[in-house]
């Protein structure tokens, strides 16, 4: 029992670890007792209960329907709930008045058409594009309609009814959104704030990590198979990344939320310009894209030898350091409102790049012209000496020149056999020679072509994270963000 | 007024176009409208009103709420409303009961203090991430229980209230239930059906699309700016493949809602694989990155020359076709659920990659060899040859052999200065040559880049697709396909 007991406390312990970790969902829970307790507080004491009776209750359902966790959801609710409810009211008394006026006969007839009517516009209007937005507003309008409609008009003094039905409602609507904007208020904009730097560091923090793996030594290889496309649950910063992928409709819901709040906390200013989050979040999705290609190439089934990738060590980790680098100092000057990153940062990051480039020229070289490749060598007229020459001028890789001209011969061949037998796998296809022969001399070339790809695909993410610097500084201008100031 | 009269017959017009496209929207509408003239007939003859008196109401509402546009989220809302209610009126007799028991002082206190409790726990509960998915079953439990401890303790009777409520709801969840059933039936499964089918179609559109207009003259050149980065309205399969990047989160809450309908039409087998749907939908997505990532390098600022693009023309379009018509197969295959795909499909599709790599080899050549590139010519000792010309052995271009060996310097030159000054905006940081120089130089480079990012992304695409491949043949065993019939 010494066992079963303790077992029980480490699973208490994990689900308390659970609830501490996300203190919000527990604000959200209290909010929402609270909101519950005022409203019934009007029903529990005599007084209200003898002004409005029964109708009292739509106090609560309002409070409770109209309760979102952030402020500019509830306030959107609100507002669909108010004015689908006014416009059911003054339909509804039009035509309840007009049945009742009709006879007894045709009385039901009308009611019963003018809610087939109701319900056919409203469900159309809102499966409609720019109406989907108000899809509560629309259902609320049917819903009221037809409870004004078929019960209300059984009781006698039916506008009465609907009158203090209508003052109820908007009670329970106010305590609602007043619990939810003075008490811990969640508002949407906050958390789209939040939220897009979270995705910056995401995204910086899973291209180290792949740079990180890619660098390791790769003696364990794990691929890419069907069941694992999406797991890679010993990357937590890519789980992280593919989440930032999904992120467009969350971003969009919240900004469109954060309309609807008033200025607050740090956003002071009027029309803050909450849908360039929304763009802000798809170019660094376009970055993400580029991650996730790395990722592919880092976990392909045919790697580059180890020994070349820990050659561009440094370089490689160098350029991803500083994108990551800029990628936070972004995500960190929109997480301050302010504008920090100056031309230097962008210069040394294309210096870094350009590093890159000038070590893959030169490693390939070295690492070609000491590879095991043999074969009778016919000498063979080259023009290409001085060109070459007149290239490599600026880098700083002059003395080796001799060795470097003497192989590029060899890189050709290697490149030329990895342009003509990709993919791998079908290598059997080839008629003219062994099949083991071309299968290893597939393996070989398409190895080259990952170290290639992954330097430029490193690239690419490089300038499109110009595209980011871009899409942030416009947001700095939009939403007038202080320049240079320490946070 | 004629004038304005044609303006607004145009406008009715373009509306009708509209709404007779999405013939689905009038069928979801039509039937909200049934169900509520048939709950509205229970209240409007006298009978059933007699029975159940005032509680009527609660079959309207719950008609209303109940009814989703597909069966299986009927079902699944409809679910959640029972269980809600059953735990909520479980509840709240319990609590009454006791409060009640304990005396006119302490009863307020009791009810008061159990709506907090309740709401605290259903709130905290519906936010916890398993749960989430019956979050309305949760806000029912919260709403039920303060509406029957709240108001029914205040009639007489409060038990046969609850009964009777629970007849009420249980009558208006059924109406809805049948309607949504019988009458043109939504289903999610057929929805998530065609909808993958959809997706795969704009895949290979996209695909084909982009490859058309990178080899169209490239005299106009769209640039990839801030403004533009989501919105290329001339190339609509590119934004049907935007859509569906973004379509992961509405195949799951589909691949939910599918699991709660009972076999229906083609999808007679129990436990039919929905959730294999969504997996096969997030390898295509992946295949569509891809698809995004040769967009990006069809709309860079930098391209190479047309004449060199044109030369792979054929190659590149039969590579693309095939893909194209392979993922389309694919589709159409899960279309008509059988599996038709054979090996020999693939093998074509890899001839084709091999045609398109070996033309990629004589066309630089080529290209290059004609180019206007002119500079001192010294001779040095290549020992390429026979390796290359054991590499070209295989390849049609034979003939050309000697022409191809003496500009593979040249090829090496310009790759090199490609490797060397990406990217090309900041060419001014080499200070050791001109920058005029500098900058034509990494435009030329890029351009090179460019073409070669193309084919390879090309290949990664492929290589994707046969990821797809193996997707959608563990779908097709899951979910029992024939195989080769005739669609």
């Amino acid at each position: 029992t010494k066992f079963g007991v303790k077992k029980i406390w480490v699973q208490i312990q994990s689900v308390w670890e659970i609830c501490k970790e996300d203190t919000g969902r527990e604000i959200f829970a209290l909010k929402v007792g609270v909101t519950v307790l005022l409203v019934s507080l009007l029903v529990l004491f005599e007084a209200p209960y003898q002004v409005f009776g029964s109708n009292i209750i739509w106090a609560i359902l309002t409070a409770i329907l109209v309760f979102e966790d952030t402020v500019g959801a509830t306030f959107n609710r609100g507002f669909n709930r108010a004015v689908g409810t006014l416009v059911a009211v003054i339909l509804a008394i039009l035509v309840a008045e007009t049945a009742l006026s009709c006879g007894y006969l045709a009385e039901p007839i009308i009611i019963g058409l003018s809610m087939f009517m109701i319900a056919v516009i409203t469900s159309y209007m809102k499966m409609w594009g720019a109406l989907v937005q108000y899809e509560y507003g629309f259902r609320v309008t049917l819903l009221t309609y037809c409870l004004i409609v078929v019960s209300d008009y059984r009781i006698g003094n039916p506008i009465k009814t609907v009158i203090d039905r209508l003052y109820t409602i908007g009670i329970g609507g106010m305590i609602s959104v007043l619990v939810n904007v003075s008490i811990f208020p969640i508002w949407a904009g906050d958390q789209l704030h939040k939220e897009l730097v979270k995705n910056f560091h995401s995204v910086a923090d899973s291209l180290q990590e792949c740079v990180k793996k890619y660098l390791e030594d790769g003696s364990e290889k794990s691929k890419i198979t069907m069941a694992s496309i999406d797991a890679f649950h010993d990357e937590p910063a890519y789980m992280r990344c593919q989440s930032t992928l999904d992120s467009g409709s969350r971003f969009e819901a919240l900004a469109k939320s954060a309309k609807w709040e008033p200025p607050h906390g740090r956003f002071m200013h009027i029309s803050y310009p909450w849908f360039q989050y929304v763009k802000v979040g798809a170019v660094l999705r376009h970055c993400a894209y580029e991650v996730m290609a790395l990722h592919s190439i880092v976990h392909a089934k045919i790697q580059v030898p180890y020994k070349l990738r820990v050659g561009l060590h440094s370089e490689v980790e160098e350029t991803s350091n500083q994108a990551a680098e800029l990628v936070r100092n972004l995500g960190r000057d929109i997480s301050c409102m302010q504008w920090s990153v100056k031309d230097s940062h962008i210069k040394r990051l294309h210096n870094s790049i350009k590093r890159l480039q000038s070590s893959i020229c030169f490693q390939y070289s070295y690492m070609l012209a000491s590879s095991t490749f043999e074969s009778p060598i016919p000498h063979n007229p080259s023009k290409s000496f001085t060109n070459i020459s007149h290239i490599f001028y600026h880098l700083p890789y002059q003395r080796e020149m001799e060795e470097e001209t003497e192989c590029y011969q060899e890189i050709k061949g290697k490149q030329l056999r990895r342009l003509c037998s990709w993919p791998p796998r079908e290598a059997d296809v080839f008629e003219e020679d062994s099949e083991q022969n071309i299968k290893m001399r597939g393996i070989e070339s398409t190895a080259m072509l990952s170290l290639t790809n992954f330097a430029s695909s490193l690239m690419e993410f490089v300038a499109r994270v110009e595209h980011l610097v871009e899409a942030v500084d416009e947001l700095s201008k939009m939403a007038k963000f202080k320049s240079a100031l320490l946070c």
